[in-house]
This record gives C-alpha cells, sequence and structure tokens, in this order.
C-alpha cells in the first residue's frame, strides 16, 4: 500500500478495515454524542491492535465539532467543555497536581503553531502558588507550560527539552498539543484526539524525532492533536483510488481493464503522484486559504479546554476573568 | 473543457496549444535567458489571441527564478535587477514621473499578502520631494504607495480605492502587485508575471471584483503578479489526466476502455474532484509549509525590483541605505 | 508658558485655569458619571473659547474608565456600552446612514497603533448591503473602514486619501480614530475622547498635517481618541513644576530665593530639559512596559463602542457572532 | 541616595565616582576606540570593587555604536565585527566547542523582547553536526538556542529551564542576552555590554529572580545586556537634579538656600517622584516611539556578532548564506 500518512488512530483503524475488508483485531471502537460533538473512542488492546495500526496500545478520544464551530462562541465554548470533560477521564486533578503543558511545533509556520498558540492562552499558575501562596484561591492548581520550539529552530531535540523540565520540575502530568497530518480534509481543523500514549516519533506536522510518552519521561504524558494539514501527495492518492473505482465499477473481474488497473494501484500510483507533486522541493500541505484565522480558533478552544480540566475549582468566567 | 484557474497568460496558451493540439492564433512567445532566469514574453495581438486565452490584449512577461533563488541572497538580487530591467521597458522613469504602487491583497491571508507585505518594503518617496525638495536627491523620482486591503476587510471595493486615489494624486503610472494562482506547482513562488494591461475580475488569490486597468483608472496600469497557491481541485484535477494518460497508453483506441476513459473525462470528473474535497467548506489550496518565511522572501525580490526601476538614479546600495 | 502637548479638551481646559486662576470664558464643561465611568463634556461655544484652550467650537465629551478596566472583561463591555450612547448623541444612525470608519496611526508603530487595531475588529458591512441585500438582515447599517497608514509609510498626506474616499463613497458620517498624547500619566490608556469636531494638523501620535474635518471632508466627522502616551518633555518638565512649588512654599516672596526660582521658571527650563533629553534623537515616550497588550484591550472597547453605535439593531450578542 | 536602577557596570562606576566624587576602589576602567565605537573595559576586581558598584567580580566590556548605526547597514556590520571580536575574548571556540545561547525576556512585551529576537536570527547548528555530520562543514561549531520565556508566561523560572537544560546538554559556554534598563537616556539602544559573570536576580527589564552564573550552572556564562528602556522614574530623579545643581550654582554655601535645597534633596525627592508618576500602576518606561524597529536592528546586530564569533571558520557571507 502507497504510504499514507495519518496520525488520527480513528484514521488508522478505518483504513485497516476499509483496506482489509474485515475489523480490526485488538482494537475496540465506542461512540457516543454529545452537545452535537460526536465523540469516538478507540481503544488499542494489545500488541495485534499496536500492529494492525501502527499506534501503541492505549485510548484514542476523537471529538468532531458541529459545523460552524469555528463561526460560532457559543458552540466553540460547548467543544471547550465537552474537551475538559474528556480530559478529566485520564487524568486526576486535585489542588496538588502539577501539570506541564506542552505546546509542540513551530511558531513561524502558521499549520504547525497550534501547540504554542494553544500555549500562550493558557491559565499559568504554578509560580503565583509559589510565590504569593496565601494571596491565591486555594482550589487553583499549580500549572506550568513552555513551547520548546522544534529542532531547526533549537538545535536541541524536542524531547531533551521536555525531559530535562520534567526532570527538574517532576509534574504529575504532561499535557502536549501538537498539529497534526490528517488522511481526510473533511478532519482538517474540525477533529481533536486526545490519547493517554503521548507522542511517537515522525508525528505531527513538524515531524518530532523523539518518542514523548511515560517511558521516555517517567511521568504519564497525555497528547492533544488537531488535524490542520493534509499532505498534497494524499490528496493525489485519493484522487487515483476514486478514477479507478470509478473504472471498476464499469469493468469486469475477468476483463483486461480490471487487471490493468490494479497494475497501475500496484506499480505505478507512486510514480504518478511524484509526476505531479515533485517538481516543487518542501513539504507541500492543503490547509484552508485562511489558515491564520482558523488556528487561531482552534488554539482557543482546546486552551480553553485545558483551562477547565486543570482547574476544576473555577468556571469558565472566573477563568477567562483571570487570562484578561 | 473543466474550468482549471491560472492567471498567467503563459499558462493559459501552453493550456490552450495542449487541449486544442495546435498554436495559439493571435498569441505570440518570445524567450530569453539572462542570468539563469528565463524570460518569456507572450504577446496578445489582437481580439483572436484575447479569446483564445482569455487575456486582454498586451504584453505578459513571466520570469522563471533560478533553483534555490529562495534560500541564497546574490540569486534574490539577480531577479530583483531583472525584473527592474523588465519593469522599464514597461514604463519611462524620470525624476517627474510620479508612481503609485498598490499592493492588493488581504494581509491577514499569508499566501494573500504578498501585495501588501511589497508595499512596506517599498522606497516611498513622493512625499519628501513635496515637503523637502532642497533637502532631497534631485534624481529621486516621487513615488506613493497603499495596500488597501480587501473588500470583506473594508466595505470597500478595491478598485473605488485605487479609483479615488488616482483621481486625487494623477500618478502617470500604477504598479499593482497581486498574489496569483497558478496551475502548476512548480511555478508557485518562483515565478513573475509582468503585464501592461492590469487586472482583471476575479483574478488574484484574493479575487477582485472590478477592473483595475488603464480604461477604469485613465493611467497606464502594470500587473506584477507570483503565483503563490494551487488550487486543490487543480492538483485533483492534474492526477486524473495522468492517470488516464496512463492508462490510455495501455490500451488501443478501438477498445471499450478508451471509450470508458474518455466517458470519464467527460462527464464524471468534476463529479468526482466534489467527491474528494467537497467536505470541506472554503477554498482549499496547496501551498508549501512554510509559506510564511517563502512569501516575505519572494516580497523581498519584488520590492527591490520595483525599487530599481522606479529611481534609475540609485543603485543598490543606495536603497538599501535609504530603506534601513 | 512652556509647550506642553495635549490633545485633550478637557487638559487644555485645566491648564489654561490652572496658569490663569481663573474660568476659561467661551468654555462650557459638565458632568455625570454612569457605571462607574466619569462622564465630562466640553463645550466650546465661541471664538473666545477656541482661542483660550486651543480646540475648534464643538463639544468633547471625555470618558475616564474605572480602574483595572483593561483586566476585567464586564468593565471592558460596559465602557464600550457607554462609548455606544455617547456616540449616539452625536450621529443619527438609520438603516440608510453609511459610515466611514477611519483607523489613524502607524501600524507598526504600537503606541500610535490604536486606530488600525480598532479598524480591524470593526463590523464592516456595506459591501454585504450592495452585493446580498436580501440575504442580509435589514436592520444592518452599511460601514465601512479603512487605515490609511502615515505620511512616512505611503508618501500620500493621510487627508487626501481620506478625502478622495469620502468624495467617492458618499459616507453620512466619518469616524477617526486616533492615539493622543496626554499630558497626564494617569489618563494614558484609561480616557476616552470623543468630538464633533474633527483632527486638527499636529495632533495624534502620529502628527497629521491636514485638518480632518466637516469643512475639508463635506461630511461631518467624528472623532475618537485615546492618550497612549505622554512625552518625556512632559515629564520632565511636570518634575520642575514640582520643585519649585516645593521650594516656593519654603520661602518668601521678599526673599531673593523667589526670585531666582522665578528666573528658572522662565528662562533655563527649556534649557535643563532640553539636557536631560537630547542626547537621544527622535521623540522619547513614556508608556506602561506592555504596551502591546494594553493597546489590544483598548481596541476592543473602542471598535465594540462603535460597532454597538452604529448597529443599532444588534446587541451585543449579535456583533459578536457576526465577527467571530 | 535615591535608588535609581541601572545593569550597566559603566555607569554604576559613574554613578559611585560622581556621588563620592572619588575614584571607585577595587574597580579598574580602560577604553579604547576602533572602527568609531568607543570600548570600554570596567574590571570588577575584588570584593570591594563589588561593594562599591554592586556587580559580581569580573569583567564588562561596554561598546557605544556611533551615531546613527541603527540607520546604516554598513555601521552595523562593523558593530557586529567588533562584538564577535569582544566576545573571542572571553570564550574559546574550536569546531567542538558547543554553545547554549540563551535569549531572556519576554516575547511580547517589545522592549523586553531583545533576547528572543536575537534568537530567532542565530546560526544554530548543533542538530546538524549530530545528524549529518557528514554534510556539513568540519569547521561549523555546534550551536543550540532557546528563548525560554518569562516567570509570568511559563510559571517556572528562567533559571530552572536553563540549569535543566544545561546538566542535558552539557555545553561549554552559555551566551545570556537580555534588555536592560540604563539610567541615561543617551545609552537606550546604542550600548551593549558584554560580562563575564553572568545575570543577576532582578536585572534586566523583565526582572529574573534567580541567579544565572557559572556558579549555579557549571559553565561559564557570557552576559550580553543592551539597554532598551530608562525608567521614567529616573528621567524624573535626573530631573530634580538638574534643578537643584542650577540652584545651588546660584547661591552659596552659607544661605539658606543651600540648605533648604539640600533638604529636598535627601527628604522629598522620593515623595516627589512618587507624586508624579505614582498614578499610573505598573512599571512606566521612557523608550523611543519607534521601538519595534528599533529592537529589531539591535537584535540584527548582536545575533550577527554572536554568530561571527562561534563560527570563526565562517565569513559574514557564508553566515548570510546560512542564515537565509
Amino acid at each position: 500500500m502507497f504510504d499514507v500518512r495519518t496520525d488520527l488512530a480513528l484514521e488508522a483503524r478505518e483504513m485497516y478495515v476499509k483496506s482489509n475488508k474485515r475489523e480490526c483485531d485488538g482494537v475496540e471502537i465506542e461512540e457516543r454524542e454529545e452537545d452535537d460533538i460526536k465523540i469516538s473512542i478507540v481503544k488499542v488492546l494489545n500488541e495485534k491492535g499496536e500492529k494492525n495500526i501502527g499506534k501503541p496500545k492505549g485510548t484514542y478520544v476523537t471529538m468532531d465539532m458541529p459545523k460552524l464551530t469555528l463561526y460560532d462562541g457559543g458552540l466553540m465554548d460547548n467543544v471547550s467543555k465537552a474537551l475538559g470533560k474528556v480530559l478529566l477521564e485520564m487524568v486526576k486533578v486535585d489542588e496538588k497536581t502539577t501539570t506541564l503543558v506542552v505546546g509542540l511545533g513551530n511558531w513561524n509556520v502558521t499549520p504547525d503553531a497550534l501547540g504554542p498558540k494553544v500555549v500562550s492562552k493558557l491559565m499559568v499558575t504554578r509560580h503565583l502558588k509559589k510565590l504569593m501562596p496565601n494571596d491565591i484561591d486555594e482550589s487553583i492548581t499549580p500549572v506550568c507550560a513552555i513551547a520548546p520550539g522544534v529542532l531547526g529552530l533549537t538545535g536541541i531535540e524536542t524531547g531533551e527539552v521536555i525531559k530535562s523540565l520534567a526532570d527538574k520540575i517532576k509534574p504529575d502530568y504532561i499535557v502536549c498539543i501538537d498539529a497534526l497530518a490528517s488522511r481526510r480534509l473533511e478532519r482538517v481543523n474540525t477533529t481533536i484526539q486526545i490519547g493517554n500514549t503521548g507522542i511517537a516519533p515522525g508525528a505531527g506536522v513538524g515531524n518530532h524525532r523523539m518518542e514523548i510518552n511515560e517511558e521516555t519521561l517517567g511521568v504519564p504524558v497525555i497528547a492533544i492533536g488537531v488535524p490542520t494539514v493534509v499532505y498534497a501527495s494524499t490528496i493525489a492518492n485519493d484522487t487515483i483510488d476514486l478514477v479507478i473505482n470509478e473504472m471498476v465499477k464499469q469493468s469486469t473481474k475477468e476483463s483486461k481493464v480490471y487487471e490493468m488497473l490494479n497494475s497501475i494501484d500496484k506499480s505505478e500510483r507512486s510514480g504518478l503522484i511524484k509526476e505531479i507533486l515533485n517538481p516543487y522541493v518542501g513539504d507541500l500541505v492543503v490547509t484552508p486559504k485562511e489558515v491564520d484565522s482558523v488556528i487561531d480558533s482552534v488554539s482557543k478552544i482546546i486552551s480553553m479546554g485545558i483551562n477547565i480540566a486543570l482547574q476544576p475549582g473555577l468556571d469558565m468566567e472566573d477563568i477567562n476573568k483571570f487570562l484578561n
């Protein structure tokens, strides 16, 4: 199979089911709907599941925002609240829980800047708890945050920065936010994935190189990801699929056409895609033209969801007051 | 023919030749190379030419930057100088010539922000000539500049703003800079088109609605455009073309396959593309991931080229001194 | 009198009263308080008043925000509403009234960027009323907006741009927003002045050169200004005043000291200030260190106030929905 | 003495000499000029010197840029080269020396953003040496860089971040860049201080809380600082000094005036300054109005100076090629 990149467990499972035409062993899926938000929970149960969909054992929750969420402040708040609830199923927060939030990605590359933007809107409190414990509401929990940049900007592996900070600060949880690549356009900037297994190397728009998870850091790692791009090669590949499907419908299994179609599918696809996309040096991505403002809105939703989860003693109004 | 958008006269001609398999009447083309920069001059000679390629009568010069120009300051300077030369073939500048430079496009949408970015790097002098005529070098020519924004930001048709300013200021030339859509990825951010016929409605990434040309403004209008995006639908369409070509090679004219392929080509193509791209609301574009820094470099090249053309009495060093 | 710059009518009157030790002929003042917002209305009634305070005949409303407004979303909304009310006392808006909002100032200079920032947050509707009159709520009034930049950026007098647009668009009102200089630190970023006499040359942080008023534009001009800086020379001058006052208190009228103090006051003050400030080339201003975020909050307040005034058929929630 | 803040050793010494009217024991000063750049070297030799000027034992080099440097690319390059030379007197660089460059300060507060801006223009190479040792010129030395943000943004003490990274990366040198407060306007954005004793708590515009030096980090720390603000209280204080000096000149030692002047000096000064500045909450600073573009130019000078020092095998042209 041509290698189509997806960072979403839900899509990886879909692709498995579609291409193997059967259920995916070792992977469980469960769905519910809340406030018009579709929530899908993919559980990778064992090694078989890991192998089938290429994601480590653990839980992956996918939330689909209602249509037009990014154009409606009320819907945005609903998604934030739902995200807060999902997070609270993964972390146990009380006023002594210290959380380190990490915004992955490159702030100079708009579709990769989601993580740093989320961090810039967070309610950061760890220093207040330390410096003025008597002046600050007891129920506020200590949160600290960093956007470590990417290897090309710092010369330091992102994982190294996080590891060294985690060793120093000893947080109870690490929450990482990252921009992802999807394989379906309809998911771009409308889907949030929350997983309890950290970040794998090669994931994300910025392509991290080191694992960021409980094993490497010694602390549970929650990963929040939003697909912000589809690779142009994915679009090309999908187009070829559709054309071929269309033709297969019109031919018969015995015919030479069918055979020919399959031969294209196998051997030439990759060459065709190269022919289309290759002239350009560097990664080509498909994004909405207004990607700057879209990323801004999505980062608001995510940061408010994290604030809600990590400050269970406050309501949204309190949080907004703190932030302004 | 499926409607594939291009704002480049060179591509429009190519598409005509390819799809009609013959030369394009009423359109002349001429090529030369300078400093590794390929320069193509398309002349639309008459109404026939206008109709064939959908561009008004006039001259369209296309410059192809050498590979890696955006990563090499020396190459960038070469392209600026060549652009200056091309511009000077279209305008006649002396110290009394007033030029109004207009940066079209939306500064909030990175791939559409080329025009405003060029304007921000221009050598603006008209006020100095007026306010301190004795303190400023005589050879400096009066240049003024504006980035009028787009209809959605201002509520005013871009053409209205330019028209009202042109009536007031009475420049000798108007130079408009605009981000374009190409139909070929290899041209994205590497090609500059300079035309003497202004800007047509519906052109550019931001899609202007009013003609901006000598007829509407009463002043000659030079348009400088750089393709900064390819529409995702163009990629999908190209992929289909390539698949079909590949299959046609393997089939014979008499076979049913050939017929089938043609039938797809004609009736289903548009439906297939919709199926791939439709889930997403809004314009999807293909850009390099690092579009922010790329647009920055391209705008430097263009603004320096304009500065060179409009200040024939200065060399690049003088201009840089003025700007810093 | 040493020339201390203020763009606020209220301060000009205060300075007159203080330095002349009597009421200011031709100028009326009236005060009220609403929602903890102190509102002062200065009316310049005749030529005598004009001469006394150096501001043209007309009405100048000054609003003092409650303390900590910039840190509290609820207070910010209150100020916006009060501003909307004040504006509606100066303009008469129905669904056919077209307003052109102009954001004066330089977007590259943070304390001068207030106007352009306000414009970027406005509800712009004129094009919708024209392009899709049936799809848009009838009660919405046509608003258009522009940030013309400053002379140094465009080479075009700001007044020229506005004049040419006004002639073309023929709005019923022009509303100009501008960053001002105050002479009192406590007013910086906490005071809004709304006047119905337009903008005088030399006013504002960016120092416009052309009058922008009903006489020059043929349309009533409402000016909204917020002091965002105090000139460093003002601080130096105030310090000298205080020192001298202190010493005068301790001396007697007959003594030589008193005489000496007066001699300093008259002849050396200006020299002393130059000695302190001169080493630096360019305008030195006093601002809060966090000027970027402060200007951001103030621009939100102003733009919402304008939106409320110009869209009397909508409430704040509708406006927020439209804007997001 | 009223407490006037300066982060410059040169100014601290000046203030000592002026207020004590004698040389400063334990502190040596040496001056030279190169390329119109005045270079002063202050050496704090022992504990006496430390106490006298409040700076730890070590060497502090101050460079005064020639007038108009920020408006002239050629002068900027000269200053960068001279800075490179000064740095090379403090660090010993070969191709195995790893340097960690740290940009202190808050990127959201323009006059405090110097450090992060310098980091964004650095030649970062450590990852290239590690990932592709064969493809990269041998003479290139490993440099990595981070802008850790400030306590209020991250909830983590800046020193904690640097310490944990230093422990992990084990660099040979740490170079910290920080925006400083000066006590003299003429030094704002025109003076560079390079010291080999790190950063003291309470220094810098952003006011760090933890020492950042060889003792705390285990690695030699070079600190590069540029004064980007003067506190408004300093201006007020200077004004009072000048007024009093002026009056003292005109009085005699025996007179009551002299006594009175001294009494103001001692007891009321602080009250007067409070009266002038107090109305405003927060730190008031004096900056040039165009602080954004000024900080940009200064950061270019500093980053190029560091690049020159840390890459002794490359010339400026090579470095520019690498960076673009």
